[in-house]
């Protein structure tokens, strides 16, 4: 079994956006200081994570932006485009059609599925919102390699369901339940609360006057 | 410099969310089996998760669900109410105020700011929008716990300077920016994409025919 290091990995895009941000104003290089400023944790843990995407760093100059982006968007497997359908177009499907890294990210939303009347037929966000019924006809003959499902808990896994029987393999679940899914499918459960908990946890030590909370460092 | 261990804090409201469920469904007991299952993780990390909170489990019946909920409130500092402000109404604020899991975590969000005409006076899910430019009147007396910060990038270091005014020291913050802050305030910046990174990450593994991708463990 492999075990990713997910924090690294959640870590990558914010990387990411902020040397896309140093690109567009003309810097070339970056130093791990730098990068550890802007994520507020130590050097050692930027040049760790980085050291995973297998750039090799020059010590005196940086890293090179323009290297360091092409090097974090294989890691990902960002280089290449992942299509994408998203169900349930609320307010927490609305709110990921305005997410602009994602076009930079290589993550295209093809199509939007919802079931309420008002919705489907009218744009949100620019995008054309589908009835759910027609779901199968125009997925099936060319599925998206991601479905995002951000339908309310209780419809969740009949939509699941439906997605992995047009081959589906890899689905972003914003909904508060587990999906059950045949071998061979990836479900990556968003638990929105996980952030909360992490906050609270710092609340905590604070609170009760545990030392060094000024940085605390996730790992 | 404190460490904390973010994996297994993120999940502990997966746990909970579980076992207040079961509690629900009147039953007492749990396995840690029957937990990993859920999880879709290994038994030995829910272990290794469920020790942190300090509750000793029984091998033969698993952990009492009661209980195990209340080590875990405990282990997160969710015992007590949490206050919190909402800033932004928008399509990401809307979708938290009906994240129907967060009273029971004890998350109290008291008030809810927008600048937005339209907005200001009406109800959104059940709670009042003021007008952000009453935020110092409306807190600066009992400011709460903790901001969420869910305005657009451009405004977000803005808003966080006048909460951190008023003596907000936790922010909770869903902008797409990196906030500078004095010491002794706190920011858990929120990255929807980091969840979209390790999905792809999943993706790039099973294109590549890597061992093992049926499961696959996140440390």
């Amino acid at each position: 079994m492999k075990v990713l290091n997910s924090p690294t990995i959640r870590r990558m895009p914010t990387y990411l956006h902020k040397l896309q941000r140093m690109r567009l104003e003309g810097k070339s290089h970056v130093s791990s200081t730098e990068l550890a400023d802007y994520m507020n944790i130590e050097p050692i843990v930027v040049r760790k994570d980085i050291a995973l995407t297998g750039i090799s760093g020059q010590r005196r100059v940086g890293y090179e932006v323009n290297e360091l982006i092409r090097y974090i968007k294989q890691y990902l497997g960002w280089e290449q485009v992942i299509s994408a359908t998203l169900i349930g177009a609320g307010a927490l499907g609305t709110a990921l059609l305005g997410y602009d890294d994602f076009t930079s990210y290589g993550l295209n939303i093809e199509s939007v599925f919802d079931r309420d009347p008002m919705k489907v037929g009218h744009e949100i966000r620019g995008r054309e919102v589908y009835d759910i019924s027609t779901l199968e006809s125009r997925l099936q003959l060319a599925p998206p390699q991601i479905a995002i499902i951000c339908v309310g808990n209780s419809a969740a896994q009949q939509v699941a369901d439906r997605l992995i029987n047009v081959g589906v393999k890899y689905i972003w679940n914003f909904a508060n339940v587990s999906l059950k899914t045949p071998p061979g499918v990836i479900v990556q459960r968003e638990v929105i609360a996980g952030g909360f908990a992490l906050l609270s946890v710092k609340l905590k030590m604070s609170r009760s006057g545990e030392a060094g909370i000024e940085r605390v460092q996730e790992e």
